[in-house]
């Protein structure tokens, strides 16, 4: 008799955003003339760049024939592509990473959830609180973090790392070891940077006590200061203990295109038996077994992020959602509010006014000003009490908020 | 200190395709001057049919444009899509599928690689041999498989269900009851078709004994012989035992551009401690917590398969590959080979000459004729003296290698 994956059945509903969804379907019915403005959205809203726009026609047109037809593309990404990202991603920032041991995907979201599969089942995974919850889950999925509590919103068998004003949304070192540490700079929620001497500390720390660092660098693109590591592999000895994670779908707008990216330095080896494996040689098989490579019109729409053109068109482009995290950080500011990031992400993160929790200021915020954002308590118990916005909508969208808030 | 799966470890080498290479190679630099055929190739090689290369077109059109931008698409696939589907190729058909019941994802390798993750991992699978060696592996990395022998080349936990000309190359059922059973009809390699009643068989089998069977319908377009089932659906009592996978790879040529489908219908559910479980439940979780959706604008090219336009040029597509298949069929039964398979399948599975080994023959077939094909062994133990030739080639090039064939 056939059984379901019990470990599925441990992970609570996904109530985040069905409940913001419930809670605002409850506020247009009472109010249908009031119209609502949406800060709560993870996704982008401008359109693809003409440079992308392009290459996907052309690439359209090369599959309309037979002469210029792409079946399968190579497991591991077409060489065009790897080439690009590790000459401009990294080679051109001075980390050592061959094309090789970049390996395209459909999405940061996907490898994010997939990684974990090449380590051991009795993992012990570090991560940050508040933290995108995709780490967890797949985590909780492949039978790892042990049992659920509620009341808490805690899994017994994950280490959890505070990120909150008090260490500036950088955590501070588990007492316990971790085999797993989950960070994200930018971070999604906090918006909260790390500083290269900080995540220098991380990597020493992780090859003294054995541990394998994931690092999401999905939001590197919006990096505007000085001294922020655009790359984990910018910090030394990064590539004996580091996987990175590379996404286009906020530096190119393509959460709709699907494309990305990670990165496994052949150094990070572990001795198995005598013998030495190399966890690129695992990921690689991984992709072969259960993957069939990105499509080939999306990876040419990938290349062209990396022409002259391409460049600065994704440069207008995330320098349009920059000012409105700039202008929603400002105004915030200007009201009153504890606010943090904005200034290397298009999340901002404001401390609830009068020690409200997060869903008492989500309420609050929708009844008051109909602008809708993510309570920070969906992303882990050090969230409560903070709130998201995020930048990804129009200025006017954004002014018009602000403006709002502003007025409560 | 972090560690590797091991489970991993165990995979052996994919030692088939890159030792045909080095064959090939070897046998290139040899005799410069001749020109190699393949025909072991399964990848498609006509280009995207024009109904498809407008739909594509016209989406990137709209992928430029703020007003009609897509973003995240939603993580089971657009409506448009699954309802495109469970309309045209199982309703149709007369089979019970809800467009809730269709999920769309990036490819039916992915799907096929991690559909065993919403089982128990104890859970004890059966597959046909030969085999697509997807289903095995995925459940070796998971850890379901005990342990390889390399000199059988079978895995010590896994139930293998020989297909050979004895019977017809469609399975009889196991002796040992597993919880997942693994089928494939049209069949990759042996291009065998089951008939209704034999499909039947099984899923009332399946019934009896409490087994999913994950039913690999990659290649139904093939099909040209009436009383041969397009979907397991079309059985009786498939809705409470069984789970399709549906490609755009071979029917459509969509192997470079990514769309797949597998169909879980809701009655297809478990009791754990009191509750019934729907399997469609933690699919659909799966998809939600691990994948971002295929692209917008390739759900819209799998959309234009389903318009009249895109109907006929995809069937004109198929005719254009079972050409070749029955030209390379006839053309071996007519050099006085056993033949099996390419009636409806685009596989042609021969057994070889004067009980060569599968490797013997593919080296004959290489050094006479030039022609490259398959070892069945490569498939499975079962596959040892038998041959894999594809009907993927140009019509030119089948003739000719069926030519040379014939002269040795």
């Amino acid at each position: 008799m056939y059984r379901p994956n019990e470990d599925y059945l441990k992970l609570p509903g996904s109530y985040l955003f069905s409940t913001i969804g419930k809670k605002v379907n409850a506020y247009t019915e009472a109010n249908p003339d009031k119209k609502i403005i949406r800060l709560g959205i993870g996704d982008v809203t401008q359109p693809l760049c003409p440079a992308v726009i392009k290459a996907l026609h052309e690439a359209v047109d090369e599959q309309a024939s037979a002469d210029s037809f792409r079946g399968y593309a190579p497991d591991l990404g077409y060489e065009f592509l790897r080439h690009a990202m590790a000459e401009n991603d990294f080679r051109a920032r001075g980390c050592d990473i061959a094309d090789d041991e970049v390996f395209i995907s459909d999405g940061a979201k996907s490898d994010s959830a997939n990684i974990q599969e090449i380590f051991a089942r009795n993992s012990k995974i570090a991560v940050c609180d508040p933290v995108y919850p995709v780490y967890v889950d797949s985590n909780v999925m492949a039978g790892r973090c042990g049992e659920y509590d509620a009341n808490s919103g805690v899994w017994s068998n994950v280490i959890y790392m505070p990120c909150t004003s008090e260490n500036g949304f950088a955590p501070d070192y588990p007492t316990e070891t971790p085999d797993i540490i989950y960070l994200c700079f930018p971070n999604n929620p906090t918006g909260a940077a790390i500083t290269k001497d900080r995540l220098q500390g991380w990597v020493d720390y992780a090859n003294k006590v054995g541990a394998v660092i994931i690092f999401d660098a999905a939001y590197e693109a919006y990096i505007s200061e000085e001294d922020i590591p655009h790359s984990i592999f910018e910090c030394e000895g990064a590539r004996t203990c580091a996987i990175e994670l590379r996404s286009f779908s906020k530096n190119a707008g393509f959460t709709g295109l699907r494309l990305a990216a990670t990165v496994i330095p052949h150094d990070l080896k572990v001795k198995v038996e005598g013998t030495e494996i190399e966890m690129h040689s695992l990921w690689a098989r991984r992709h072969g077994t259960k993957y069939n490579g990105a499509p080939y019109i999306v990876q040419k729409a990938g290349a062209a992020c990396y022409t002259d053109e391409g460049k600065a068109q994704l440069k207008e482009m995330v320098a349009t959602y920059m000012k409105n995290a700039h202008f929603i950080y400002d105004g915030l500011s200007e009201a009153g509010y504890e606010v943090y990031g904005g200034k290397n992400s298009p999340y901002v993160w404001l401390k609830t006014p009068n020690n409200m929790t997060s869903w008492e200021y989500f309420d609050y915020l929708l009844e008051k000003a109909g602008v809708v954002g993510t309570p920070g308590s969906g992303f882990g118990p050090s969230g409560e009490h903070y709130f998201r916005l995020t930048a990804f909508g129009s200025y006017q969208n954004s002014v018009e908020a602000i403006d709002r808030i502003k007025k409560i």
